[in-house]
């Protein structure tokens, strides 16, 4: 494990050479577990030479030669002068995770210094995983698959969407998901996925999801809706896995008894779209064209209409993913970033059905030389539920 | 609800004019759904006088006068001018809630305006629950207090921690529990609650919790570690209860056979501390005030080394509960708010014992004329798991 933080320590010091960011202090847990291995209250400060400095607040018992008890962050100043380390002309801070009052209070720690906005550049780095995150990923995903397998089973005629989503909420959860994951974004809220059935699937979401669904009370509008699920509609399972710390997506569509051909059609339609991105997607490629190749793909079959939404419509078919659900890149209209070899891909092209329900699947992938290589394998056709 | 809403401005509005604040703005969750009644992206917006504006870019499909769409923040002083609104002198932003770079993009839709921190206002605002979020608190605390008597049919001997965790969990969300609750502090994050047994009750949190636990994997070092629950160990289920927006909290202690009889006295101290504090909590009482007098009830009984923690305390018994699970005001060290009538505290007087694991109750109280009123009514003392 030394090893492999020292790799990505590097690889945010490279970062830091491009931007010339003297220092770096991280606060925010996926930050710190990311480039230390730990979670603790308190802040990870580095230069771009020398060692990792611990000021922690909690939990005590943390022990090492660069290990500081603080209770307050006003003290790490005094702490860099005792090490006669210099003030930096530049540090990098969290800007898009931490808040405004706590920003303040941080630069007032580094009087000397002139605060820059770490975010984009961290979640630059952490975009592209090492070969050790790969395999926790690849981990992640053969359990994840493993549960989606079993998901069928655990319906029961009459169910509503909620009642199923507990069932396979519990499933997963004996499996050994650790149930919580990291959202990027203030105001991104869901519990451990969401299940669609009917109308539901089209409802325009409160959140920045492609697809959201209405939720179960208005205080978390996301999810389930407490809807039956009625026979030839689908059922759209997107529940994240989460078994070492690394979240993977995966969604699959199930049916109660056969449903529409439209909806058999779309799903087909999906299935073209993720295998031609996958194809298509080799380091170099630009992440825009990836959406646009799907949605040219939607037009040619006539569904660009309810392509990614039907009312409120994403322009959008796949995100980053690993530590957070929602990594770099985003595979968006007008993203001109490019995939890099590592990069961990959720590619998510789905379709609403009217009255029906959504189809489509969810894989994550890891971006290969040749490729992206699907960690999610659950079988990819729409499965009966009976 | 037209009418609750109003109540709620007319509160947040008695302190906007106590504080010289001209205008609001809110975008987080929590705020928007308690000042609206909705959760959608966007902004809402109102003044001392006047009507709330909406400004939402998600969900597609809100319809009102006072609807406003747009796609970026930068928009709003458009519509603002259009209006006729002249630009307020002082605005309040959410500056512990949204992030730094948030901040400075909202106070530049603001040219003109000093945004002030709204913060600790509004959370103080909130502390005080009207009627109506009282008796959603009381449905509250009767619904997870149903679940609480259920819990201990749940556990089969030679379950772990997490065993039992997730079969409780699994019943809680069955009958309707919402999964999520929000919590207050950009680094604290936990599942549905913290099951804790053994060793694992006194393991230093690196949370702002009490009582933590080390939990299952590193990347989120919080709640049950997997461990066997021993023969004479209690188990401390601390598990949240979401059923409309509103956070319940409840702990209970369960034993495998009977523990041992300092675990049981000091689990007999806790709930003296619990009572004397809850008779004592009437409107006027100084929050520290009450933690001093839990504290001198566990020096009266020789146990203030294992109140609140052991490697790790915390000056601490309490805390204010509702829309977010820690909220305002807090019973602990140096804290001089005073209870104020319709207040919501959580009151957790707990020990720990070495090698057994915690004790003590966790009740969601209500603060009335003549004292706290328990919403939260499972079995108070230690149920034996058989």
């Amino acid at each position: 494990m030394q090893n492999e933080i020292q790799i990505r320590l590097n690889r945010i010091r490279e970062k830091m050479r491009e931007e010339n960011i003297e220092a770096c202090l991280i606060s925010s847990n996926v930050n710190l577990f990311y480039a230390s291995g730990i979670i603790f209250s308190g802040y990870l400060f580095f230069r771009q030479t020398g060692e990792s400095l611990f000021f922690i607040k909690r939990p005590q018992g943390i022990t090492g030669e660069n290990v500081f008890y603080i209770r307050k962050p006003e003290q790490i100043g005094g702490i860099l002068k005792e090490l006669q380390i210099a003030e930096p002309e530049t540090i990098w801070l969290e800007g898009d995770e931490m808040t405004h009052s706590e920003w303040l209070r941080l630069e007032k720690v580094f009087p000397g210094s002139k605060a820059v906005n770490s975010t984009t550049a961290l979640r630059q780095v952490r975009s592209v995983k090492t070969a050790y995150e790969l395999e926790l990923i690849r981990e992640g995903g053969r359990r994840q698959s493993e549960a989606f397998r079993v998901f069928p089973s655990l319906y029961k005629p009459g169910m509503t969407d909620h009642e199923f989503a507990v069932e396979m909420e519990y499933e997963i959860r004996k499996r050994g998901s650790l149930g919580i994951f990291r959202i990027f974004g203030q105001s991104m809220e869901a519990f451990m996925g969401t299940v669609l059935t009917g109308e539901n699937a089209g409802a325009p979401s409160a959140y920045d999801f492609a697809l959201g669904g209405q939720g179960l009370h208005p205080s978390i509008p996301i999810g389930q809706s407490g809807l039956p699920i009625l026979s030839g509609q689908t059922v759209m399972v997107d529940i994240c896995g989460n078994f070492n710390g690394y979240s993977v997506d995966q969604t699959r569509i199930f049916s109660v008894g056969k449903t529409t051909p439209e909806a058999i059609y779309a799903h087909q339609v999906s299935m073209e779209i993720s295998d031609t991105l996958a194809e298509m997607g080799k380091p170099g490629v630009v992440c825009e064209d990836l959406y646009e190749k799907a949605l040219e793909i939607a037009k040619k079959h006539r569904l660009e209409d309810s392509f990614m939404g039907r009312i409120q419509q994403a322009s959008f078919v796949g995100h980053g993913i690993g530590l957070v659900l929602n990594e770099l890149p985003v595979l968006c209209r007008k993203n001109k970033e490019i995939l890099r070899e590592g990069m961990t891909i959720a590619l998510e092209p789905k379709f609403i059905i009217d009255k029906i329900g959504a189809v489509g699947n969810e894989n994550t992938c890891i971006v290969c030389e040749n490729g992206m290589e699907k960690v999610t394998t659950a079988p990819e056709e729409i499965v009966l539920l009976t």
